[in-house]
């Protein structure tokens, strides 16, 4: 039996739009194979070409990756009008006339899923609307801009002026050559109204965010930042006060230990705070094409079928028990001489290779301190093995894996 | 019109279960404005009350928080197997027996929650199953358990023996009385087996992931961690290697901006990495009765209702615009006498307290660095607006909010 494809209308074909198509097109079997359907694009929208209606006529869901207001908020409200699922990253149309557009959905009877719009991979949305739908949420903290998180960032690991991290922000393509919204705060700001919105249940508009950017920010404020142990960032933030609500963003120095004290470069991060659960915080990349259509996908997905409480049946997979791994390696040795050659040797025959050492003399005994780039786990046994039986080590060597930052 | 409560009935009555049914009470009717029915309590079996069949007879779904295997496993394929949903927190249950149960909800066609089997509210369990859909996953780090990273957290701040940070958690009730399945990482090894079922669709059970615990961890690792700027975490990796899945459970050495390298004391957090989103962190409290009932709850609701797509029709809110802050003040003033004491008395009139004020002399200059307790924004501006007045006064002031971590 084949079933119907689910058959998805793209508008818009910019950088997400266009890693959307893509991404659809890698994962359309393993999606078929999760759900039972196989997404296909069923036509994509440009300035230049392709037609709405028939587009729409043609679809299940309606992709959005236009962006502003106008023709966006039109073309959504008609594909909602014609019972037509949509799927949007547009935060100015959901910050600005988010209501309606609800309003139409609940309507029409069928989904709107945004979780592109706020914090790009970084599921944020979902995780408010069904992890925390039991919770009273107090406050919502978050780092919502990338090009301004990095130009922070920047300011702090190289003392730049805000002026030259901009620059070094828009070569690299982290900021755009107009970057008004995003160091204005104003992108975050509109961001900000969509989390309040469903952290509260309160109309938020993105007039009613009190908004600060950071082009005032000195390398002298940096500075100070880091004397007393803080990080700067531009932080949006959204909370319960006197039975109403309060959004700002606003540049902020953070307490070392705030769960976005750590959140830098253009990562995106958001903290919930409420009395039942403490505090979760969701990090992840901001932008970039591919990271933002994997969160459209994932609400395609959704859309398609209802999220699973189950997950589907297992296929056989080996379980490997010898990986490779980066070591930590440290010995007690006696203090003589060809000591770190008869080591480095044994290593060497096994074929694990040495990183960085650092050898410390203590009296009659030495230390020696040894990191590995990474190797086969049984190779490095092996070869501790060995080391081990050497007359002038001490004591047992000491094992500790470590792992690197992929990213 | 009156719609039928939906009946909850609750297996096991400790410190979650107990927890889950003073938040479900509280929760209720919030919860039945937001979906349209109202959770109840149908009935709690404990070791000395409670009958099961009559629980279940009378129950939409079944919550079971008993642990263990026996008689868990029991009653939860029997409440399957009588077509009602089951949310679970039970970690081993699911690493030992997950296929069976899973199969037992796909037969009986009921859902399966267990969001709170792993990393207590951090909504991991939802993150790989719906916004994860669409991505291949390469592999998930976690720190998975409370209690050993609350360990090793004291052992870095204070320098102190596993031993006697083992005692000390042991009396602030991060650890039990026996903490075997903590600290040799078999529990963390039970939560990794599940998040690799869900990351690669793979059978990984218990005694597959290979597992080393904390017990051995001496001061002198954690002083060459720190000397090196790497942290020390119990960390569990799941990951796809050479067609197969590697499952493992270590302390390692994590380099400073790993994500999960500012994970500390009894925190939980998980990486997930995927080529398409590079990775997502989610992080928050591990455990604690409350925190756990909560993602319970969040998976009842679930299960009452498939996840809405739509935040619900919003209510009235007013927006607050003028809200409390800490601040910090940035002044360059002339450096002479009774300078400071002029600000201060500004400062105070308007109700603005000082927390902590450095003063540098800078030959004719001199700058005044002050940090203030929370205040309302418009008393402290107005203050700001006197002082920028102030013959002394050589250069705007610098203002920007300082946040502190509230937990």
């Amino acid at each position: 039996m084949t079933t119907e494809p689910f058959r998805v209308g793209l508008l818009g074909h910019g950088t997400v739009g266009s890693a959307f198509a893509q991404l659809l097109a890698e994962r359309a079997e393993a999606i078929e194979a999760e759900v039972g359907r196989r997404p296909e694009l069923a036509g994509v929208l440009t300035r230049s070409r392709g037609d709405f209606d028939d587009i729409v006529a043609r679809s299940d869901l309606i992709v959005e990756l236009i962006g502003g207001l106008d023709p966006a908020r039109a073309y959504v409200l008609r594909s909602l009008g014609a019972g037509r699922h949509v799927v949007t990253a547009n935060k100015q149309l959901l910050s600005q006339y988010g209501e309606e557009v609800f309003d139409s959905a609940r309507r029409n009877r069928v989904q709107l899923r945004f979780e592109a719009a706020v914090a790009g991979v970084v599921p944020a949305i979902r995780v408010m609307a069904e992890t925390l739908a039991a919770a009273h949420i107090e406050r919502v903290h978050g780092i919502v801009n990338g090009t301004t998180n990095y130009i922070l960032t920047e300011m702090t690991r190289t003392g730049a002026t805000y002026a030259e991290a901009l620059r070094e922000a828009q070569q690299l393509g982290y900021a755009e050559a107009d970057p008004t919204e995003d160091v204005t705060g104003k992108d975050a700001a509109a961001k900000m109204a969509i989390l309040a919105r469903l952290a509260f249940n309160a109309v938020v508009r993105l007039d009613d965010v009190i908004c600060e950017g950071i082009e005032r920010i000195t390398p002298d404020d940096i500075a100070y930042a880091k004397e007393l142990g803080l990080s700067l960032k531009l932080v949006g933030s959204a909370e319960r006060v006197d039975g109403g609500v309060a959004v700002h963003v606003y540049p902020a120095f953070l307490y070392a230990d705030h769960p976005l004290a750590a959140v830098n470069g253009a990562f995106n991060a958001v903290t919930v705070e409420s009395p039942a659960i403490t505090e979760i915080t969701l990090s992840g990349p901001g932008a970039g094409g591919m990271q933002t259509a994997s969160a459209v996908l994932g609400d395609v997905i959704s859309a398609m079928i209802p999220p699973p409480s189950l997950p589907p049946p297992a296929v056989s997979h080996p379980i490997v028990t010898d990986v490779e791994f980066s070591f930590y390696l440290h010995l007690e040795v006696a203090d003589r001489p060809g000591v770190l050659a008869q080591v480095a040797e044994i290593l060497g025959l096994q074929g694990v290779s040495i990183k960085s050492v650092v050898q410390k003399g203590l009296g009659d005994e030495a230390r020696l301190v040894m990191v590995m780039h990474p190797v086969l786990e049984s190779k490095f046994r092996a070869a501790v093995e060995l080391i081990a039986r050497l007359d002038f080590v001490r004591e047992p060597p000491r094992v500790i894996r470590v792992i690197e930052e992929t990213f």
